[in-house]
């Protein structure tokens, strides 16, 4: 069942410990079928040096588990949603990579301050609330998600790849699976760079926004001439 | 003798330089047989490339050596009063890993600021008072463990499975050697994300309490759902 | 066609991955043949581990592509500009990498603290101008390079082989591709330490001027005494 | 000649890039023979991929190159002077390990807050006085090893076996080439671990002497009793 979906979502999975975004098992990656309303994730707690194709666990979306041998991601929930609210995404990312775990502990939206993060992310990466008690107590990590949909009202899902949950940590997103790993690691890096530009100035305000919107529609929308297509 | 808890805390201890805890021999990790009322710990000053599990010393719970061609670890005095008491453990961490021993060098416990903290350590990881001039000259290893057992009065060791020792650098511990070392790996990856929230946000508090909760029993206690289990 | 310099700046692309300068596609490296008047270049959006030596793309000194599989780098307007303004150079640089990319976004030229700037770079490594609305809209590769011409006048650009460009980040060159690929090394090693000296220190002044020169003048310039010539 | 001195000095040698302390070719160990009054030292500007026992170079104590295909460290100069004013040593390394050299650069001496540091530098790390213009000009390797023997006036180099000279980088020594390499490490750990503790507590006073002192002499002098010896 949905064989080569779960190669891809596995092969999505492994880049996060190869590209050092997760400390033993604090990450999952889910991709879905849109025509079957079938998505794919990891496991839960399984460690990633034991991790098969086999093992990835397939999920309808009503969160009822379709098919696997294990309980999928105790992130599940906060996946649907995702799926539910933005029809254009294929593909979540959850990890607590450390910096960008760092802005969201700091409950801060990433501003734009250069050509790395305008080339991913349209404008800032966007910081939510924090979930109120009664959210945590009830359906928390449904509540994520719906938390996530709220902070992204107004705002093009693909144009904004990523979000930082207060307190918690990131969860991104693309086309598929490994464009969802792939803004992870931009994420991670943007996250980084920016820490260290407030460091070495004290006053930052964002980059100006022609050049922000220049580097963002340099590799996306129709008039794109980055790489080679 | 003892040889399946040698083996435990041989591989426990050579996890230490594979997950990028210590330097040189900046660290041992020890296990415990309970019913036997031994514990095999790490030789000292022996090099990681060099140690072997038959290398491991055995010692009793008045502190003999009762078994190993090499003097047990410096620290050997610190273990034991931890092992006495807290009986629920069963292997005991002491790293100098680098961001927990800044923090620890700093004087200072470390707030749950999110939700990395919170999954593993119930609380702030308190930092310990400076030892007196009097407890460093007379068992000083010794007065180590005791300062820390002190400072978890009215702790559950379980659910906060770590302290700092002032001026010195981490211990942590857990159901055994395997367990010790997972939570020495999370205790230096809060460190470094708590240390870069700081930086964000000078005005930071822990996060909500009930956030902190959530995260704590999804993984531990009979409602945890987190994991196969 | 220019087999040689092909490959030599294939193996000077290959550098940035192995030296950590790289996420992705985030840089590239090019190298001109003068009596020629050609230059080659990487091909735009190629991933390192896909790149061989018969990818790259051959430009003229216009700008046109005269032999290649691929379209040549977004940025190879800029990296003409070079060429042209500064006839000693044989090869450029470009990349993201993190800490000069953070000083570029903080909009600072970084002082010379010490002698491992001093040993590459004689004096600021500057930082340019923003660009206007104007020069973003119209031509933005084109006048990345010429504000980066701009911020040279007056100084000598082996004397000084690399930029920051405001919001954006780094450029550096040399004699060649593979010693433009060394100085990019260099002024992210110089960056991080600088980084670090401001937060030790506040009110850091750059060194003394006569330690500079010392520095510059022991590996540069007819009386050179550092290595082996 | 002197082949056992050699194949030691190129090991140490060899350990700098192994543990993350030199990039290119910025560093150099040395090791000397005080029977035969005779030093043996890297060469100039060689790589260390490159780098063969056979390389090293040999040089009397008046500074001569006795032996070696190849032009001596441009630092030669420096390790000389050591030599002749701290007759205990036996090897010397100098590098520009980033966060020591961040240190060297803020003109700082490295205050010892903690056990990491008290087990191998008994109090701080001291930073040299600027060199004067007099000094840089005329005879600066020496006036370099000159101006460390200053600092020093009144310490036991083997109780502090390293150093910071301001705005250039640390040189640390030992018993042999092997300890000089290991304090080097041990002075890159200790200042990372400082920094991150004066970003956690603005407000630091160095740890009490007499944990300073517990802890160095656990590891030195006639009671110490870490280790196997």
């Amino acid at each position: 069942m949905l064989e080569q979906l779960k190669k891809e979502v596995y092969e999505a999975n492994m880049e996060l410990p190869k590209r050092g975004l997760v400390t033993y098992t604090w990450g999952n990656v889910s991709g879905i079928d849109r025509e079957q309303g079938l998505f794919v994730i990891k496991p839960s707690g399984v460690s990633y040096d034991d991790l098969k194709p086999e093992d990835m666990v397939v999920v309808d979306l009503k969160g009822n588990k379709v098919e696997g041998n294990f309980n999928p991601s105790s992130d599940t929930a906060t996946h649907l949603e995702l799926y539910l609210a933005f029809p254009e995404i294929g593909g979540v990312v959850h990890t607590h990579s450390p910096v960008a775990t760092a802005w969201a502990q700091a409950g801060r939206s990433i501003p734009c301050y250069g050509t790395t993060h305008a080339d991913y992310f349209k404008g800032d990466i966007p910081c939510t609330r924090s979930l109120t008690e009664e959210e945590v107590n009830n359906g928390y990590e449904k509540n994520t998600g719906l938390v996530i949909v709220e902070t992204f009202s107004g705002l093009n899902p693909l144009y904004v790849p990523g979000v930082l949950c207060k307190n918690h940590g990131p969860f991104t997103w693309g086309k598929n699976a490994a464009e969802a790993v792939y803004n992870a690691v931009v994420l991670e890096e943007v996250a980084k760079m920016n820490l260290m530009t407030e460091q070495l100035n004290n006053k930052m305000s964002p980059a100006p926004k022609y050049i922000q919107d220049k580097h963002f529609l340099r590799k996306h929308g129709p008039n794109a001439y980055y790489g080679q297509s």
